[in-house]
């Protein structure tokens, strides 16, 4: 089985190679949640990335990171989210061709936003892991380098450069909340705080509603058998594989879920009270602030604010609801 | 009569007292809007400072431009805006007390917003004219500095660092259009712009529920003969005076007029296109291009997003709402 092999010294040189086409994303303090929490909360803005979401590094690490023949052969990759217009917008920065595989379950907007930057679209199969099959026939037939969304050394380097920002800027958390979808970033980003700085802790975020981190982390094994019923952080969604739990469980310190309820909640609050419009992944952190988990008490933490990318309808949909009071 | 002296040597000052306490804001190129309009669109996101406006910069001017003595007797100033947010956490950030005068009609949510960063909140009054005049009186009682929203050189000096920080970035820029409601930020944007780039062109931005700058700035005098009517750019209400006028007519080089239903429209674009929530007053930017006005046409446009307070029920209200297709 492939195994990631990914250390400081990757992401350094992915920072150094994708600095100039990634955005300095601002990193800020949320005196409100840090009151509400009684803690001091702050929150690095990925959302502000030029495709709205830190996919972009690893995308552009995989992209300046392949020889001038690869290029010039183009590359794909297979999702319906963040992963390939970060893929699209990349490799158009670079003058590569792409092509993006979705399963036919993808609606129209998100077919769109892949081609917006460029890239071919395939529609093909039933689900992501049809699709994904797709981009690997692709992949053999037409020599295209696959570019995949969490489970690449390249990839993991690239999404760690998030944590090796904040932690030049500001080095003084102790505890960093990771939205956790593949495992991608959160492995990136705890090799970087470890490094950078040993005692920092570093924990996954899921959603109740699609949580295999969970169990596989605490099992140290493989484990796919749990609920996954469509959720708000669709993003996070979905089975996980092997090669990222093994690289976790060297350098990340928990798993905390969230309930469904709460991720919604937590879009409210942000747009309330900081006039952000987040995606539901990014939501899983104001989430986990608002549940009050124990591993985040009194401390400083940081919480990846991984995207903004949310249907506006939806959006809406959830600010207009109502949610029960805190203590 | 106040005649407000601004020159660049203060934009240049006020830069480099300020940048310790104000963020450095994202510069994001519009590719939707680019193609949309048919030009090159640029965005300064001052909605990303820490209260949430550029007003930020001109209150962090005047405050760490007074001497140690009337730090220590305190400010006041009259607002129920942005601008008395900035004091009070311009303030707070000094370690210097901080009274603001809002009117009688402020709602609850704009009343707390000031207090949230430690200021006393007087009301006062039946509109910002009485609540003014309060605060005038309170100055004089407690020699207490009276930090102007507009009609004071630190604050055109400290808005006009918005226009400096853009530029040395990116100096390309055809075109500047500046949400415009006292004309601080407009002179100030206005002078920095016309020193590091003479051929820049400057318009200033009004609803047409709230338009006294257009009249004024023609006629080159003071002239607040036209309706007030309540705008969704709330930011952007109300009479005028002439000391921002005058320095207008020595370095803007036009108003431009929006309607109301464009503005709203901007709001929905913005949050659908980019994801970001933005408050009325920026908003005139996205209505402007909208809209076609000719000025701007083939130009690359640098657009002033100057703020994100927006209520959300409002915001959702505006967004939900559907606006006539455009050509």
């Amino acid at each position: 089985m492939y195994k990631i092999e990914v250390g400081f010294k990757d992401i350094c040189e992915a920072y150094t190679r994708i600095k100039p086409y990634v955005v300095k994303t601002p990193l800020i303090r949320s005196d409100k949640m840090s009151e509400l929490f009684g803690s001091d909360v702050w929150f690095k803005l990925e959302n502000m990335q030029p495709i709205g979401a830190y996919k972009l590094r690893g995308a552009m690490n995989n992209m300046l990171a392949m020889s001038k023949e690869d290029l010039a052969r183009g590359v794909v990759a297979a999702s319906a989210g963040n992963h390939s217009q970060a893929v699209a917008y990349a490799a158009r920065m670079q003058g590569a061709s792409a092509i993006v595989c979705v399963p036919e379950s993808t609606p129209m907007n998100k077919r769109e936003s892949a081609v917006r930057y460029g890239a071919e679209l395939v529609v093909y199969g039933a689900d992501y892991a049809a699709a994904e099959e797709k981009a690997h026939e692709i992949e053999r037939e037409q020599g295209r380098k696959f570019v995949h969304a969490y489970e690449s050394s390249e990839t993991v380097a690239g999404q760690g450069t998030v944590a090796l920002e904040v932690l030049l800027e500001n080095n003084d958390f102790d505890a960093i909340i990771v939205p956790t979808g593949g495992g991608g970033l959160l492995c990136g980003v705890a090799i970087a705080a470890k490094a950078m700085k040993p005692e920092i802790e570093v924990y996954g975020l899921q959603t109740d509603t699609s949580a295999p981190w969970k169990k596989s982390f605490a099992e140290k094994r493989l484990n796919n058998d749990c609920p996954f019923i469509p959720s708000i952080a669709d993003g996070l969604e979905g089975e996980i594989t092997w090669p990222n739990v093994e690289l976790a469980l060297t350098c990340v310190d928990g798993i905390i879920v969230v309930s469904e309820e709460s991720t919604k909640e937590g879009i409210k609050w942000m747009a309330k009270n900081h006039h952000l419009m987040i995606e539901g992944a990014s939501a899983t952190c104001i989430a986990a602030l608002l549940e009050g988990h124990e591993e985040l008490k009194g401390k400083k933490v940081l919480c990846i604010i991984t995207g903004g990318n949310i249907d506006l309808d939806k959006f809406c949909k959830v600010c207009e609801a109502e949610y029960p009071e805190r203590d």
